[in-house]
């Protein structure tokens, strides 16, 4: 069940069920030679909306920009400061908590983000915590890679050249869903370099295409499709375990 | 051309021949009996997606998240308040002026988010402002309803009952864009009733189901497709005269 | 009845009688050639001042200087960014709201204050939208040529050459209150340019002389005191409009 | 001369005389039985027009809302929290400097806005500071009470009962100014007693008639005249010295 | 007792007979020729961890870094922007009130922080006063040198050049504590001159070594000893004082 | 070196043969029955000081209150907010990078630290992101317990019953550093549950004598003395790697 697709009296009725919402949340931000620009917001996106397609699951609309200051070297990326992404993050659970969700998942494509994210769930907390008082909703974060069994899936996938920006496994999961928005392009080398992550500046010169680390030229959509049927399925399970996990006594 | 179906790259060689982007931005939101929570974000996502498609243009990722407090009575609206907003667009303005975009065209798809994003122009604009420089960026904000024909046919379409919240042209828009989304139920008085927009409380007894002044019964996808059209065009024209429009000398 | 003049247990009184209260608020901003910078504040204030010695109606302080990022190129002007003059009225608002004024009517002056201002407003009633409670206050913004009448009076006295920025009606106002104060200047064309209004820079390129399609020099006391005599009167009802106006159930 | 009775060439061309501006500041609070509320932002502003009247000074708006948290619990106070205040003092400065003036004069009205002037100062002397460059101004502020001269006469007037706050001599400067405007009562004990400034609840328990150390009813009209005039030539000379004064080599 | 050497259950068993605590507050800045950079924030926590040796009084960890702006253009200098420093005393005050501490005592070791640190009350205490309740807690802000006796001892200790930065008996107090790190320097003219605190670019020019009016070498660890015995014994008596007042009824 | 205990001249010549400079980085809050309040700051502070004896490296002041929000239901934790920790840590980088400090290296003792001071770094890379310049400085931030070799060590030492709150490493360091504060206390079970990280009030009913894993009645000063030894050696080297690296070209 998508919220953005329902009528407010069709949440107020789901809200009676279950007190649970999943958010894909990602960021918009250069991939590389081949990967799209919204590669990091689509692939939770995909993951979460195939999974509401065999489960009774809420999933929200997508938080599309997330903290990419980095990859602002390349044309396209768009990015919060982080005060800015804890500021909104919290307005959206502010808003969610209003209705009454307990559970609010957040399943995140881009890794960029975690920290901005975990600092917002802190923020939103504090609050509680220094009137004393429960907060009256738990945050979850989870990365679609960190998903039961997908590290593995794509480990043997892509044995090589995986790296962790510009991946052949998300991109992959794009080219499943978008197959019409599939690209190519000559990169060298083969596998990019790695490196620490400061700003923009530094990283164009670090990586000049973009990768990290990762031979995106590997993706297919086959391997895509195998991505999302497992990570669904985990999805599924792991919001399962949050909705039931009950509050300490 | 959207952006996030895009490469870097691809976006680097747009910029070398035009400077503009549409970014379409609405709220998610309750919009009354048969109204999807979406609707307002689909709206000008739906025109400028289609608009791109017979025009190059580019369309940027879609703002989903607006200034909707007074909805929050109402199940599944999310809302940012107008200083979170306001920061959120200044980022968004800011990476994309980094990459050179010199016309910033929001296709807006909901009445209470205009007040924010003009603040939030202004905000940014001062930077400038206090420091006595050119900003190096124009900003311009659209109401889908505003584009050219677009309130004459919606209008004759629908000339009584169009209302201000929850009205049938956007729910029409939304149809023709998801026909298996299409809601039906039962509400009276047939057409509500108006009144001003103050906090949510206030809001959820003046209207109880959520809509303002409208009948959104009278929505068809075939209106919906027929705005849709009409919108886009007029979409095209008005950005390119944005484009074209040379500064002051 | 004017807050700043009184003593606080003559507002306390005051407040068991009526719950109600005007702010003039304005900008202090260039107004072309031979308007005064502080234009936009002393209108509303002379006509709030008028109408409280005609009506029992409490006028406050004036906030004075307001959002006039765009006239910044121009010496004198003083302006917020949009985000201090929101954070302003809140605490305007949670002090007056901390007594019990429960209608707070804020007549402005200066149409680039209007987008400010009702994200104020939002900001303020999303505090209590967030929390699902009653505001407690009500909130109105009536610019004073909006008022019933005024416009028309206007349009009557300077058919054409009105414009929208140094406005022979404001100025007039001013002259009727500040005789001798009354400036004159040549300028031309007789009557300025229209545009857009973007940063100071490109504000001050558009508008060399500070004026937005206006021939202020039609200007005359009279005029101005036929002005605010109209708008004095309109206020009065306007206000006790909002002030009889009764709660939803 | 005063800025907002000015045009905006008109400053310009102060602007190449003089690089000096005054701007009266205070706040709109409680003043006891028979004080205005509107007492700390009047005096500075009655001082502060006299001055200009006989000495080519140019005078701004008055700041007429400071930091008053503590007299909330009296009705018709209005405050900005300090972090308000702050930024406001900020984009007032920000706008005068980018209009050229290097020396900005604060002439206060109320002991309470003292630190949260001085921190707004340092807030943006720190722009300056992290960037290792010159601000460009200077900012004084200055107490009216604290002109040459203004405690020994006020002393003078008042041997007993000054107190601090709701003093006779901030009380007969604005009789002298609004003879229309004087209040009486009775209130007791004949000089109110001293205490720490906490909170406005705390405050309103320890002040029970907002008095704090004052005997308010021995201001006269007169006795405020004497204040004005010798507070207004001492301001001349003050300021004159702001303005000679040479930045260090 | 200090509490960062307690355990949680230790201040727990604390609280139980008392609710106040002292906070060492500082900064961490230029200190002239001889004088170490911790000086500011040394000072006050030498004085109260000595005097919590000899009564039963808490002292918390050490504020180290406060307002010091104008001395960034001297290296090591590290400071908080008034914004920031209020921010962060805030919440070390929302954290201890939430244990319920209800006397809260910072000594301070730095000019410059005094009106951050009012500043800072105020934003604490306006929460309250806009909610109209009270606040739970007091605050109290000491210099050290304001301590009964100790400005006494230090006149006479230091009849000439003590001047107001990088004084001889602060240099003194951390002689005595720190005997290892006694530096030692030329300088002249033997007595710093004095002047307005600005902007940094400002302040190394009008005070090249970073003195203010003080001849530094004039402090002994032994004079420091005297000043530390006197002002600790002063703190106790102050903190008994301010813990015994009770709330106005 | 320690900045503190230097005058701002040894800093300046310090800049003249190196560019780095080590913070210690932590938090105040409850480690458990036997844990000191200030563990995790004093475990930083105490490797890094004890480095600089043995090298010529540079320690500033220690950051000692950092994001403990969960840890408030137990007296004696102090926190700041996220969005105050990452003000904070701003400032002190760009006073650090204003002298020249081109390399900054966070030696941080509390997890929970880790995402608010990575979203600092990211919003400080972002202003030079934004302007597309380089930063000018690099940050790193390095836990103490990932310093090399120092977790195989304390995993040899505590092989059950580590934990990861109230750990016996981190209390064995402060056992070394202040043998006189050592604490005992009954708890039962010998090893504390497990469980995620919320709001305070959650927080306390896991764990309900603060510690999460761990079995710390385990420390003693000699384990605490030789993971003090390893962990300053690799700081040393750490900070020399960190120093050495070249920007990219």
């Amino acid at each position: 069940m998508l919220l953005h697709m329902s009528t407010w009296s069709e949440i107020e009725q789901y809200l009676k069920r279950c007190r649970s919402i999943v958010i894909p949340i990602g960021s918009n931000e250069q991939h590389g030679p081949i990967g799209l620009l919204g590669t990091d917001w689509m692939c939770p996106e995909i993951i979460a909306h195939h999974a509401q397609k065999t489960a009774d699951i809420l999933v929200g609309p997508t938080f599309n920009i997330g903290m990419a200051q980095h990859h602002i070297g390349f044309a396209g990326t768009i990015t919060l400061r982080p005060s800015t992404f804890i500021a909104a993050i919290g307005d959206w659970v502010r808003s969610l908590a209003a209705h009454g969700f307990e559970k609010i998942f957040f399943l995140n494509g881009h890794g960029g983000n975690i920290a901005s994210i975990e600092a917002a769930f802190s923020e939103l907390y504090a609050e509680a915590s220094f009137a004393r008082r429960p907060a009256g909703f738990a945050l979850k974060l989870c990365n679609w890679w960190d998903l039961e069994g997908v590290a593995a899936l794509a480990n043997k996938q892509f044995p090589t050249g995986h790296g962790v920006h510009a991946t052949p496994s998300e991109i992959a999961v794009t080219q499943w869903a978008y197959p019409e928005a599939i690209k190519t392009a000559d990169y060298s080398p083969k596998i990019a370099n790695s490196g620490p992550i400061r700003e923009a500046h530094d990283f164009r010169l670090r990586f000049p295409d973009g990768r990290m680390g990762s031979d995106p030229a590997q993706a297919t959509p086959e391997k895509g499709g195998e991505l999302v049927m497992l990570a669904a399925q985990s999805l599924v399970r792991e919001l399962d375990l949050f909705t039931c996990e009950s509050a300490p006594a």
